[in-house]
């Protein structure tokens, strides 16, 4: 390390004060050293299905395989970069064109440069003043998106991820029913409950619980068999909690359910909210609700226009510009290629379903009215037994084998479960912008394969 | 684009489903492009004080400057990296030697590395199946803390910041106080009742609020004249709250508050919160509060140790693995080199302290006794004017003034704020491990530059 001499060194209490104390040509070297191991282990083989999805390690061989340790001592770049290879190896491929797993996948270039770009700048966004650029960007995207949405006004922030937005539009309805919550709290007040499908995500009862509402204030609409809330349940269930003095305050319904992809009757919910006054979750953002005015971060005595501050919008404060990535890809795609990749997306869903009507041994759960296809796999050992209690008993089973069997194979990662009454199945999700139709036919070449012999 | 021939493509719909439909070959160098441009533009000028920390522009006219409009035709490769290098431009540079605006600054390489994987790699930490790696580093990461603070076990996760953690708190306190409330919810209850110091984050009032408590049912216990909370005070407003009905659950005490840098007296607060029964905020961590089973993600039909799927922990579910960065910087450094950084820190602390007391037009609010030192800068027409209001409200005008300057001129950013009582007065906190003994005599120097003839 490149430290100043001790001859002109400022001493305070035994340590130097002048110069840096890091050797700042080296550190550049290995940022730059680790980028290029980052685009050729990453980026580069991220489109390439000769790779594997994954490299599986139980925890106890993986704990053997890496250098977890944290030392007394530091240690040395190639050693560091060394580690960077190793944790590249046996991380899933989430980039990869056969991970179905999750409701993410699929490297998009412009995203991941605007995430580089972010985590190089390393902004905060609450004032104007630490975040200009990502504010205004962040307001363009949401302004975009409200036109989008076919709204007059509106406002709106990025938050990290849907469990947190469920968590506002809770709040949000509760302010909305009562604005003296904020300051007096729930204690003393009738039991608020809320309404949602039997198929919503479990966030709701997270956030329930969460904002002191409580999950038994939770109350599950029964859905139809296709996963859509019934609007007369509702109505039904509205009444019966007025009768037993309770105080519905919210209807949260889904456009795609996280496991069937199925969209509730907006219209006839919206209908039922509006003859019981009650709040349908539409995302907005009031910003009186969350304020809580630190006087150290939003000075109204700035010399610019306060109103971009917007840190006391969330409940975060201090957040990453999370529109930032999605207005690079907005820009580099254009509304049209946005577009092309959704109808693209839609059309790959229908293929496959198409296949999975054709092929032996695939049964579909559902037909579906989005990108989520749930099926399942019957092993040709199955296919010529009565579906009754003893047939799927034993299909419950396959999905869970076939997984183990994919992972360790490390061709393909999808997504399985069980879901109200319905054994386990798999779930693919056609997100990916670089999928196509191969690998649709491999993801049901691939299970077959798998799993014909059970 | 180098589409398919549509001789032999398989249409659904009017859709090609064969191929990719994006150029991957030039998406890939369009990301080594803009990493070239990162490195080059943020990496090698992050240390270099001759750089601007930043160029101010007004919102209106950023937004002339900077082309934010998401048109329905994407842009080429070569306006985007165009687009890349004015939001470069107009950022304000928190990793500049001269960035002392808020409580993060500076560019650690090994972070830096670590944050550039996290976003290739685009894992999200809630099951071990998609994130093997990160979970396992967690995992080290905090038990290496749990070890450091003398515990004999623990739990915990990396939180998206601080009020997010003091949400967390809050409920875990709330939970043991009485853990039915997850599922019945605040209605009916007692007024649930904190106290925290009348310095704490403004986050206990937001996470009060969010969670159904109320933000009067925060109790701001009244601080001696070096911002720590009085534990008699304490004992006081317990008392008082019990005589009127409400009940007391949670002290949230506060190690190094964000103005003043105080240090609550925790052991004669553990002794009150002990005598009343009242939960001392440690920020552990209960699993089975927030638990919600979501079948979907959770199953417990998998082929390895579910203990590792640890989504059900979080409020957010989908979580970036911010242990990573830190574990990179650990492992680069070693324990003895992080002490190294905060004792260099403090010592710079020391050295700033001496310098305001040395310096005519210099006055320090207080003496510090960590890292953040706030001083008044009095401008020479003021020096000989009697320290009673009217001196004060003028002094008040200086640091907003001198703000906009250091601004406009993009040679330094230090934060003001006014504070219970106190006119506005900058705070400066050093944290940034390449900021130098120059650089504490450059800030001096330069607000005396900018404030002399106010």
């Amino acid at each position: 390390m490149a430290l100043p001499s001790k001859k002109n060194a400022i001493l305070v209490d035994g340590v130097v004060l002048n110069g840096p104390t890091t050797d700042i040509r080296a550190g550049e070297k290995f940022v730059e050293e680790a980028c290029r191991l980052i685009m050729e282990e990453v980026v580069l083989k991220a489109t390439d299905v000769n790779e594997k999805v994954c490299e599986w390690q139980s925890p106890e061989q993986l704990k053997q395989l890496l250098d977890l340790e944290m030392r007394d001592t530091g240690e040395p770049h190639d050693r560091l970069l060394q580690l960077c290879r190793d944790v590249i190896r046996f991380s899933v491929k989430t980039n990869h064109p056969r991970f179905f797993n999750q409701l993410y996948a699929g490297l998009d270039y412009y995203s991941l440069v605007g995430r580089f770009m972010t985590e190089a700048l390393n902004p905060s966004v609450y004032t104007y003043e630490v975040s200009p650029v990502f504010l205004l960007v962040e307001e363009a995207v949401v302004k975009k998106m409200i036109e989008f949405i076919g709204w007059q006004e509106g406002d709106g922030i990025f938050n990290p991820g849907g469990s947190v937005s469920n968590m506002y539009a809770m709040n949000l309805a509760r302010y909305k029913y009562c604005p003296d919550i904020k300051e007096k709290g729930l204690s003393g007040l009738p039991r608020l409950i809320l309404f949602t499908s039997a198929e919503c995500h479990y966030s709701m009862k997270k956030s329930a619980s969460f904002l002191g509402i409580g999950t038994e204030n939770v109350c599950f609409v029964e859905t139809d068999g296709r996963g859509k809330m019934i609007p007369e349940e509702l109505e039904k269930q509205v009444l019966q909690a007025r009768k037993e003095g309770a105080a519905p305050f919210l209807v949260c319904a889904t456009s795609g359910t996280t496991v069937l992809g199925s969209f509730d009757p907006l219209e006839e919910i919206a209908d039922v909210c509006d003859r019981h006054g009650l709040w349908l979750h539409v995302d907005d953002l009031l910003k009186k609700c969350y304020s809580a005015e630190a006087s150290y971060l939003f000075q109204q005595d700035k010399f610019y226009d306060v109103s971009y501050d917007t840190g006391d919008k969330s409940i975060q404060c201090s957040r990453r510009p999370d529109a930032f990535k999605f207005w690079m890809t907005w820009k580099a795609l254009g509304t049209l290629g946005l577009e092309e990749r959704v109808n693209r997306a839609l059309a790959l869903s229908r293929y496959l379903v198409d296949e999975i009507k054709k092929r032996d041994g695939f049964k579909l759960l559902m037909e579906p009215e989005y990108a989520n296809i749930c099926f399942w796999y019957i092993p040709p050992s199955l296919r010529e037994m009565e579906e009754g209690p003893e047939f799927w008993e034993k299909v419950n089973l396959v999905a869970p084998a076939i997984k183990e069997r994919m992972m360790k194979k490390g061709s393909l990662m999808l997504g399985y479960q069980p879901h109200r009454g319905k054994v386990n199945f798999f779930r693919q999700v056609v997100i990916n912008p670089q999928v196509s139709r191969e690998d649709m036919d491999f993801l049901l070449d691939e299970i077959d394969l798998l799993g014909r012999d059970m």
